[in-house]
């Protein structure tokens, strides 16, 4: 009798990639000579290879970059624009970017392009389009699931699981609209980290500077969009996932209330069950704000619950356009994580340019409860299961933890252990930071608060930290949105530069030149529409000139 | 230097009744030679002492009993009645009730009173209402903080507690709209039974039926609407709080979907911070639907955040009155408590008139998860505080446990531990239990489910025993609506009789006659405005001849 040795963990990884890679046409793939310069430790900007690769035509490389998926549904479901045009262009496109940034997880090509075809089809049998998302590719981050299609979520273990017997609700849902699905995207192990890293994909770099993270956990998606690989991703968000990727990759995103965005039927990373008082929410990352509304209004209808039963079933309210000056919070950071020049910069400008435009702002920096205890809070909350089920599937395969992961977290939970008994203080000790920070909101007459999402621009791998600054939005249960503004630039920079900071992670002036600084905007809690229409006067107040 | 002896428990409660008493004018007391009859082992019916007592004038008599909430405002806001005689009239009808039942805490009579005057004045001035509830008198479950009032909720030991120094939101709101509090209600001790019985307050009796329960833990509400005492009140509900109440005394209650009223600033019977997957609720109490929406339309708007953080702040939406065939599923009760014959025999009629109606009835008996798994369930989650809180407070005064609390939780709990780890399975249970509910209701197409809230008619003192056909809702989460349908009658019950059926609490045909029976009828998460509608329907066409 003989026994074979099972593959380590390494072979079953290199052979999923492998698999992967077998999905992309050959006349889609980049000379080594080029791929074999994108590594984590190379400085350049891969922005420019779509272009420079001649793998897209002129038109594939209009339809990829000058179009939101607004624009672009318009233009396929009035039959200007054919929708396997637009699918082939960006799955060649989101080729070229996971050949440049890995920030991929399965990929749905050939399928999409057929799609594509009956789509186009019902456009010239019915003369419009299949749904609101008509023809349009989108891209989801891995966790979701999509019939006939694994979701590993970069668990080695999860390479065992059969392919999705069923898609996730929110799949249905955008099909059904006539969103086409192009590929998935790459997240962090166990979801719980700020890098896009995992040990079965490999790590996702940074499109503007390949030394630096895409951020997490979302970070997949954001590097596919930002190399215009796909023009409206799905991401999820329970500390920052969806908006730290935006802010790292110079995307927008939008981060809903809890419950809105129907969230049935995804792979979990952990134990199901949590009773946590945060819990993970699902919200677009793209080009434009009318793209996340477009999005959001058409998954949250009332019928949402008939294919979900854990969606909190509140259809998507149609508002007024903003017709006032609006009133801003402004919250200018955290001593522990002071602002790096840029960021601090682009917020300074946002808040001027509103001003100017006739919105008032309210400083709120030292009014509102200390940010470092609510995100500690908030991390409780992230640590409550005794099973630590998330590290097991991590143990299962023998492989190792990825550096961020103790980076995220909080040296001073080191020690802590859940309890029930504690789980009631945890949820006293919220309510009272909800109380405060709602009492601030309405006894200031705030119609959103202005903010940063990160102390700085995109760092090194493994180096972003806590999310201080996105989590807090997650503890109050606020919509948010994410902003790219202003790119760091050395001069205009100085002025904000603070000799008595210690700057957590460092500040390189050098290092960040020309990344993509941003801006975050919080509204108030299911006032998702409201926010949209308030996202919209601010877009039009810091569109880049 | 000297001691003096604390006072007893039932010293403190005797002393505090005794304040109550004061606050009743003397010429709306009735003679002790009638109330020394009221006793809990008494079987009379006191529904007409209001009447025969010659406290209220003939015109008092009509303003309490011939119209509902909302022609009550609306006859106010028109100038057509004062508020003051309506006032007048509730105040003194509740203050029968009281001598009748005992089912007042709080007594605000004379501010009431004077607080219609300046209803009246502003309708004089303005030549319109104050808002939607101007100049109506409610009452309130005594958890409602009123500010200058006390909110003992039935414990001895909150005798100590200053007068409230602010309103529970939802009081605020009301105020706004131009409520006027007269009183506030009765019940439970820990408020976790379904008769309502504490040592502070004693006992509130049924009206129908002196000996009978008149449920909990809202029962101080309903037996106070029973009597006219109030024209709408306001109840809360866990495990059918509100519903029960209503059931046992003959009225109508509605139960809202988590979160949509506003719930903040009530005085808590347990622990804060509760992780449970239930949550309490605010639902109205009354005597129409239109009342219930009154209520509900007025308290759930697109402001109710500024004033209160923990509602999830969705607005009441507008929706149209049906107009097409309802689909009803149909659930008649489970093996371990079965239907006595009045209640079967309402739940039956229901049915067939709806049909009658040309609606549709889809019979699901069996194929709902297990009511009673379901129940012992839900009833995990109020055993979640490891400190027994709730416990705790009754300890504190040294007063004794009323009986109906061992009675309505269930056996197979008493030794069972809660745990932090367990907590995550609970939680995974519950999806199974809506996940399954959920694909019931979706695939048969339902509307709205029809059952029952309890198996019988009110029972005697002490026999309620569990929620069972209560406490499913709230862990769906699911809006419901309870009406009063058909009266017991002997001989036409009798053909619902089973000789096989173990009747628990046993089912006595001579002692329940002419109770009311009644059916609950549920709808689905988030679509009260829907259910609303559809209760309108079924109040159409249950309405008693």
């Amino acid at each position: 009798m003989t026994t074979t040795k099972p593959p380590t963990w390494q072979t079953l990884a290199a052979t999923k990639r492998t698999t992967n890679v077998q999905k992309m046409p050959k006349e889609w793939r980049l000379p080594t000579s080029l791929t074999s310069t994108f590594t984590s430790t190379s400085t350049q900007s891969v922005l420019s290879i779509p272009r420079t690769s001649n793998i897209l035509s002129d038109r594939e490389l209009e339809l990829t970059e000058k179009y939101d998926a607004t624009a672009l549904v318009e233009m396929m479901s009035s039959g200007k624009v054919k929708s396997v045009d637009v699918v082939t262009a960006f799955c060649k496109r989101a080729a070229v970017a996971q050949q440049c940034v890995n920030c991929l997880t399965e990929i749905m090509f050939e399928e999409a392009i057929e799609r594509a075809g009956v789509c186009d089809g019902f456009v010239e049998r019915e003369g419009r389009g299949m749904g609101a998302l008509h023809g349009l590719p989108i891209s989801l981050k891995d966790s979701f699931n999509i019939k006939g299609t694994q979701a590993t979520i970069g668990y080695i273990t999860f390479l065992d699981h059969a392919p999705s017997p069923q898609n996730s609700n929110l799949v249905t849902l955008l099909q059904a609209a006539g969103a086409i699905i192009h590929c998935k995207t790459n997240l962090p192990q166990t979801m719980m980290a700020a890098d896009t890293h995992n040990n079965l994909f490999g790590r996702t770099l940074n499109p503007h500077n390949l030394s630096l993270t895409a951020g997490g956990s979302s970070g997949g998606e954001a590097a596919l969009l930002a190399m215009r690989g796909s023009v409206l991703g799905i991401a999820t968000d329970i500390a920052g996932s969806c908006r730290i990727p935006a802010l790292c990759c110079g995307l927008k995103s939008f981060k809903p209330s809890a419950g809105r965005v129907p969230f049935g039927g995804k792979t979990a990373p952990g134990r199901l069950g949590s009773p946590a008082s945060i819990v993970p929410v699902i919200g677009p990352m793209g080009r434009s704000v009318r793209d996340a509304e477009l999005v959001l209004s058409t998954v949250c209808t009332g019928k949402t619950w008939d294919i979900d039963e854990s969606v909190l079933n509140v259809p998507w309210r149609s508002v007024e356009p903003v017709s006032r000056p609006l009133v801003f919070g402004l919250v200018r950071g955290h001593a522990k994580r002071p602002l790096h020049p840029p960021v601090a910069r682009a917020l300074h400008a946002a808040a001027t340019k509103l001003k100017e435009a006739g919105h008032r702002i309210v400083l709120l920096d030292h009014l509102v409860p200390d940010l470092w205890d609510c995100a500690v809070l908030a991390w409780k909350y992230f640590l409550l299961d005794p099973r630590k089920t998330d590290r097991g599937f991590v143990d299962a395969a023998g492989e190792p933890l990825v550096p961020s992961i103790a980076k995220t977290s909080f040296r001073e939970l080191d020690a802590w252990e859940p309890s029930l008994d504690g789980l009631f203080d945890l949820n006293v000790e919220r309510w009272k930071v909800l109380k405060k920070y709602h009492d601030l909101v309405v006894e200031n007459g705030l119609d959103a608060v202005l903010t940063v999402g990160y102390q700085g621009t995109a760092p090194p791998h493994d180096q972003y930290g806590v999310t201080l600054y996105t989590v807090l939005q997650n503890l109050l249960n606020y919509p948010s949105g994410m902003f790219p503004f202003l790119k760091a630039n050395k001069e205009l920079d100085a002025p904000f530069f603070k000799s008595d900071a210690a700057y957590e992670p460092p500040y390189n002036a050098e290092a960040c030149e020309g990344l993509p600084a941003h801006i975050q905007v919080m509204g108030k809690p299911m006032q998702d529409e409201e926010l949209m229409e308030i996202l919209k006067v601010v877009e039009g107040i810091v569109a880049e000139d």
